[in-house]
């Protein structure tokens, strides 16, 4: 197996087919990290949340990290890296049409707003916030299989027995 | 659909069965995030990896935040998100005892060296650096079916012609 580094296209296309990925953001140096549907036009990802401890974070401080991957299995994989920041698409009028390139994204899903404006049991519901991550930078790696097996330290006794892929690894390729 | 906040002891469980998790670490309120494996040991959870981004910037702020998600269907899935902080397990008398629970860990899975300590294609391999994430704090949600279908918006006309769950999530969830 080798690692390879994705083309800047490479990590386009996969942003554009993966709408489920992985945001963090940070306050005081402290890190947070969720998982967001996101859609993207452009260089923006779009997304929607009810208000909680991100948007608060993200209003606070806009710098972000998004990553998606796709593993199809353990040993064949890519990943993306996305460098951006935070906007708030409130209604404003300089947001009007930031806000209809959402609303054209989101209806491609008819459950858009849900699950993330869901509240927790016992709370009110509460209106969607609409934003969107510009995209700053972005970098991705992916496996890359050989025909021949590559050089491996010794194994330990008695390891060879256990195998990879783990349980959630297997759930999640269908293993 | 209802979501509900897990215990800790469910928070404790989940974290227990799932050793594929993303990793947000920060430095100046720049987060950065990574698909990571880890076993969870008592209060901690054990990692490797080679030096890179992710080593540098946690030897410089070791507060970070694990996640870690369990795709059923959209509609049914659960996730815990850990506040903790990065200890590294260099080869120092006093991080003996961490470092054989990690390597007791690790050979439970016998490809563990792999794809973690993996270069780039064309560098040379590099030594795995052994860690572990102290669990600070830990919360969860899931969601929980429910027999009424919930109140929600008015569908936009032509929304309902598509379908959750996305391409990737199907993928996932083996639909």
């Amino acid at each position: 197996m080798l690692i390879h580094e994705l083309t800047t296209q490479e990590c386009w296309r996969m942003l554009a087919r993966n709408h489920i990925a992985h945001l963090a953001c940070a306050r005081d140096n402290q890190p947070y990290i969720v998982p967001v549907r996101v859609d993207l036009d452009g260089e923006f990802l779009y997304g929607y949340a009810t208000l909680g401890r991100k948007i608060e974070w993200m209003r606070t401080n806009p710098l972000v990290c998004l990553e998606c991957d796709e593993l199809t299995t353990d040993r064949q994989w890519a990943t993306v890296i996305v460098f951006g920041h935070y906007q708030e698409l409130s209604h404003t009028p300089e947001n009007e049409g930031a806000r209809q390139v959402a609303e054209r994204l989101f209806q491609k899903h008819p459950m858009w707003w849900e699950p993330a404006t869901l509240p927790l049991a016992g709370h009110e519901r509460r209106p969607p916030i609409v934003f969107r991550i510009h995209v700053d930078s972005l970098t991705g790696r992916r496996t890359l299989q050989e025909a021949s097996t590559p050089e491996r330290p010794e194994p330990t006794p008695g390891s060879e027995r256990r195998r990879w892929p783990t349980r959630m690894w297997r759930r999640l390729i269908g293993d």
